[in-house]
């Protein structure tokens, strides 16, 4: 299988996902006069739209570098693909529920133990996908220094590292789990894969 | 009219069929202190989401490679696809269904039969889109062996026959039921056209 | 504008438009035992189901074939594509109100007229663009005979006069306006722009 | 980054927000006979559905000659193209409350606010993104005259001013705040980025 389709497969749910995520902000049905309060306080559905949508949006960029690195697909990397998108497209349902439960008492906990829970799957479901290809080099580009593939592995890794802490710290706030989820999210956006975007753009 | 076109409709509706299984999942509304009791119950829910997930996911990497050693569509070819992506966009009714009637009594029974009735039914029309393909050498690529394209038959219907399997356990066990469709999901994961994906290997 | 990324456009909706139909068919909420009539008291909701499904798909189909002929893109053009598609994304809530209440009374009138005036709209937006494309021959690829082009306008016109005859049965019975709009999608699959198909496929 | 993947990233969400406007238009449940009365005081919803339809239709298109004169994305480009995308992915929510609150008080007046807000928010980020790359001339094509690029820029501006009106006009009335957002999405149909789009077609 060539990667053109994985890829297609890939972009089609991840956009779809991502764009799915409005749905978890349910419009109030309140009495005249108290809408501007009533969607004041829906900021735990806007705050855990905003990360769940930078969350899908950046690891979706660096899907795509993965995949330029990738030539060809054999039956266990097609399968670790799918889980990765099987998690990918679950995180709506924690959104919603985080969005809904994250202030105060033991639901708070729970609810941000399933969101940061969730990320950490998809985080060892990405970090897997790189894993297996750099460890099959019949998979990745001729001109691949395979050092060089192995040595990015720790940029995947800080993520799921992250993640554990964030459920750690679900037992003290669901809303410092968040914060360490939105801060994960800006972490890939300005240091995505700096080296294999390096190797990339010397072969563009 | 090329195939191209075909494609882009199939792989748009399997994307968005696929994500939009996340629905059937519904946040629960309960009291304080609840939430994960409450979570836990929805594993009907959750078991129904995977094996949709595994089985439209990897039909979809399937269609994409029987649409590999197809050239040109036809009419009729055109209508079984559009039938095909009919049943395959209504699976997540059924898998809401189960997902919530799957424990006990005798609703359980009627969700598992029209959860597995539809799989059947997926089966069969994606069975028909290849059988009538392979009977039709015009619409093949030059060089595939017609031989060749019908040994892949068997692989085809293997599904359609666990599938009745799985309808017929339904009397017995929705829960079985579902492990089949699971089941059915997997081995085409791992035994997928070997023989399709060969040929098609050898021209790229 | 070159017409791919009008084309991609359409894709988008028409493939997200098709397979958010199913979400009009709504999981009943029944005591132990019922579940079996409750899903067959559904059949409206299936039936429009798949006429919208079958509608939307084999018009994807006919755009795409529209759009071979195309080769630029005016933007009166732009804005009649954009209004066609704002019918087609808008099919999917006739379709749910039709399948609440086809049965019987005089709001089945309503749905009736509801649902076959949408598609009406739809089908006058469809040749709408056809014939401005049809009367502007610089938009149109080199090699097209323009009494071509136009003597395919009667096939777009036989489905909105159907869908006229549609509307008007709506006051006698919304099954016959469903049934009436049935027809239409399956003379689009086996009668669609034979004259333009076989003019593009000369060129291919 | 090539462009290619931001392109596909954009095309995705575009078109699945776009599409998933309609679920803001509820199914009135009602006694018989009712439906017609019902179904028409839902022209809220559809005015709603209408204006957001086109704006984000016509802010496709416009996105897509934008990147026709961009080769390369750097980080930062990439994050305000995912600020752009996470604001236009979120209109579902404002259109849905818009279309619930608009008839008088003063929750029609919060509704609009956070309407035509969202809309300055689209127009903001949609602005930065060209003035970024107007500013970056390594991203731009190579014969695009720099001069050429920054008169563009008073094109994307007048689209934010005439929001921050509709935001004013909130307080007079939510109807004539959703008129002046459908003629902004009416500008951009007829006069979108007119030099810009003369120059790429020089290039085409």
């Amino acid at each position: 299988v060539t990667t053109g389709r994985v890829e297609a497969f890939s972009d089609g749910v991840f956009a779809v996902a991502v764009t799915l995520l409005i749905f978890n902000v349910q419009v109030p049905h309140i009495a005249d006069g108290e809408l501007a309060s009533a969607l004041l306080a829906l900021w735990p559905a806007y705050a855990s739209y905003v990360v769940s949508f930078l969350t899908i949006g950046i690891m979706w960029v660096n899907h795509h570098e993965l995949f330029r690195l990738i030539t060809r697909v054999d039956r266990a990397l097609l399968f670790i693909n799918l889980l990765l998108l099987m998690v990918v497209a679950f995180l709506p349902f924690p959104t919603a529920v985080l969005g809904e439960y994250i202030r105060g008492g033991p639901s708070s906990r729970t609810a941000a133990v399933l969101y940061s829970g969730t990320l950490e799957l998809i985080g060892l479901a990405f970090g897997a996908l790189w894993i297996y290809a750099a460890r099959h080099r019949d998979l990745l580009i001729a001109d691949l220094d395979p050092a060089y593939a192995r040595a990015t592995v720790p940029t995947f890794t800080v993520g799921s590292i992250a993640y554990l802490l964030a459920i750690a710290f679900a037992f003290v706030s669901a809303a410092i789990t968040l914060a360490i989820c939105a801060l994960v999210a800006i972490y890939y956006i300005f240091n995505r894969l700096p080296e294999v975007a390096g190797k990339a753009e010397n072969r563009a």
